[in-house]
């Protein structure tokens, strides 16, 4: 730090604690507190740090993968060397698949090469790959939809185009396609499914993520196009009727491994069995090197623990940092956690996942019992500061938390600004160049705020009511 | 054209006509002409479904390859089909290069892939790959400079970034090390070059490009990393001296075949021996559809060509589109143009390639004959009115028409916003979604005005006056 930067930050502090001590907050004995938090938090590359240690030291780790084995060995090691007092690991039995090549080419009446990505769990074409022709759907409504006769033997394309959003919320409309395309297909008949990418970009890469089979009908070969490439294939489709494409995958099942959950504490001086749980999964796609997803929440939630214990000390309730095991393959880390936990979920004070790539976060929503969120009003207006607003009370927590509110654990999403978060979402071009440093740290404040706060006031935000509608 | 669409378009071309003829060049025969060209070729999207249907209908096309073939003959038929008066091909002897597959990996201390492309013309490595050290250098002058020692038997990775500029100033400092790597690192003995793409993008696409040997030292392979893996790379080997790299590449030579330069013309009425050259070049690289490298080109110089045809009929001089072969492997179409109508040089009136992809033009470099920059004041008015300011006299005119003014031809530099150009420039990710239809239909309306007044105005540009700095 030079002078003039020690000069400045010292000035922020002063301007900081001043508004501080002048609000209708004065009240509270944290807002001296949360407002330093807050200032060395936007300031800390931690987060940051934490991010880049993990995409160049590790890069791809999907679950059961050598590189799953050698993040969880990463993240015990990153726990010890940032002082968490409290460090273990959890095994949970992960699904282990590989992508293998994946080629689509036209072949009549034009011929090019088209760039897809297998969809998660797909199974494998048949030795030698298919040759079929292509028939369109524009949604999987339409394919629901369509005649037997039009579909049999074909290889069905999905080509629904996904909206951009702040809040994300163009995903789920399409990405059921991804999902159930390969089932809705294989009753019509089809050979294959190519769906495309369930992203906002317009690139060469596909977007993978999970899909489902049933067992009722055939498992067929799913994949997704690149978005320029489905682009291609609309306009020779557009020119002609019968288009006919060849398609190789060798995608594959190896069973059954042993992943884990790796957790990290800070444990409470004054209630240690009191837990705020924050949480981010270590498991990523195989393609980039999981900088956004979730390399990001992984940074942001253990530079957040790590930077309250620097700058507070011990809190009075009890920090636990999850990482979680292969959340892309159907959340399977956190099943496990739940299950084994299950007896001490009601001292879960408050839990919240950071999932959603790296941008700014604006909005704080809740899922706490209604009474609770007077006494949260200081967490609120120190949010407020750096650009957080309140929302609603009806927060989903993010995936790997989300089973949590049934068994009455309130929960907080954090939502993160996602505009361009799927232009980059389960391709290879998730890298850490895609992380803005700035709206990172950002990130990391907004955590550091909450789990301080959760942590170390009293406020006791348990049960969680019934939420008919989580907002994530 | 709907109802409203038609009325707005009459009621631009009566603004742009009395606007026309109430300036200062109401003394030109040809204002009249010049904005019904500029307004209608503003609104066409004629060169925009030329390169679509290129880049649908034939795709990648290296020269020398099936997709090459593929384009001379869809090149005759668009000719054709837009009904140019003269149509014919010139066998070009073009060396056909193929890429292979082109893999490389962090082996130690770190295990991750690495995104890379050979470069164009690149040998092989030795069977099975080469495994060794990587040494980094932020340029080929500090390659220059280096000890035998620390490269010798050692992977050269040159680290230069390329800074983005709409006239695309960054290329030429940094492209020296892709065309010159390879003889540099051999000189001290290293075993392969790996450099920094030549790109202003940060994504995992690495751009090709051609590269040169030396016949007095060994020809080592020669690849580009995405920026993202050598942002990777870059990190690894702060963390580590010692970083080692897997590296295998399949590229192969398949000895010259035959390609064709590909000619339209609209012949002149009045002078017919008298030409006006617009070119573009028909080849591209393997990866991405040569959409904005040069299908953008290809599109407006065909669609200008033919709208002065519609609008304003035969013109007086010939108007020649030649579609160049093999222009990314050195030129070899248009030197082979020059050779076979050397006599006839002396005939064109001006010449002008479009090969920088698919933004606005907003400036005309001439290299015309002094006296003629004021009978061509009509032109330059008229290209004002799109945004087309008037540069300087020391045009080079385009890679394909660069080696003409030595020959005393006159050449003109339309140039192209090129902001964004090299985030796609020689990548897989060089697909039609680049192209923006509008800036396109803006070139098209320029390059239609250049050639048409240079087509029919009474103004002779010839010859070329000596330039000692082309700016391109
Ligand atoms: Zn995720
Ligand atoms: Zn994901
Ligand atoms: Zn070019
Ligand atoms: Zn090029």
């Amino acid at each position: 730090m030079t002078g003039k930067h020690f000069y400045h930050a010292l000035a922020l502090t002063s301007t900081l604690l001043l508004s501080a001590c002048t609000s209708t907050e004065n009240a509270s004995p944290h807002a001296r507190q949360l407002a330093l938090i807050s200032e060395q938090a936007m300031s800390s590359d931690l987060a940051y740090q934490v991010v880049k240690s993990l995409t160049v030291e590790v890069g791809p780790r999907i679950a059961g993968s050598e590189g799953d084995k050698r993040a969880v060995l990463w993240a015990e090691n990153k726990f010890k060397e940032l002082g968490f007092d409290k460090i273990y690991k959890e095994p949970v039995r992960v699904r282990n698949w590989s992508r293998g090549i994946a080629d689509a080419k036209v072949i009549s009446p034009y011929q090019q090469k088209l760039f897809i990505s297998a969809l998660g769990g797909s199974v494998a074409t048949p030795e030698g790959g298919l040759i079929t022709q292509v028939v369109m759907f524009d949604s999987l409504a339409s394919l629901k939809q369509a005649e037997t006769a039009s579909v049999q033997g074909k290889i069905v394309f999905i080509n629904q185009r996904m909206q951009r959003d702040r809040a994300g919320k163009g995903y789920g409309p399409v990405v059921i396609g991804r999902s159930q395309g390969a089932i809705e297909a294989a009753k019509l008949g089809a050979k294959a499914v190519l769906i495309r990418s369930v992203g906002t970009d317009n690139s060469r890469f596909a977007h993978t993520g999970v899909m489902q089979y049933s067992e009722k009908v055939e498992k067929i070969p799913a994949g997704a196009l690149s978005n320029a490439d489905a682009d291609n294939l609309e306009a020779m489709l557009a020119a002609s009727k019968d288009v006919t494409l060849a398609v190789e995958m060798r995608a594959k099942e190896h069973g059954w491994q042993t992943s884990y959950n790796v957790i990290g504490e800070f444990t409470g001086s004054e209630h240690p069995e009191e837990i705020v749980l924050i949480g981010a999964h270590l498991d990523s796609w195989d393609e980039g090197t999981g900088a956004l997803d979730d390399g990001a929440g992984v940074g942001i939630v253990t530079g957040a623990a790590k930077l309250i214990n620097s700058l507070t000390g011990q809190p009075k309730r009890t920090i636990r940092v999850v990482l979680y095991a292969s959340e892309e393959f159907g959340l399977t880390g956190a099943q496990e956690y739940t299950r084994r936990h299950k007896a001490e979920l009601g001292n879960i004070i408050v839990a919240a996942e950071s999932d959603f790539g790296a941008g700014e976060i604006y909005q704080i929503d809740t899922l706490f019992a209604p009474d609770a969120l007077q006494a949260a009003k200081p967490l609120f207006t120190a949010l407020a500061r750096i650009g957080v607003k309140q929302g609603n009370n009806q927060a989903g927590g993010g995936p790997d938390v989300s089973m949590l509110p049934k068994h009455g654990v309130p929960v907080v999403s954090l939502l993160q600004d996602g505009t361009y978060y799927f232009d980059y979402h389960h391709t290879a071009n998730d890298t850490l160049d895609k992380v803005d440093p700035k709206s990172l740290a950002q990130s990391q404040a907004a955590y550091a705020l909450l789990t301080y706060f959760m942590a170390n006031a009293d406020v006791d935000t348990r049960p969680a009511p019934a939420s008919e509608s989580p907002s994530h």
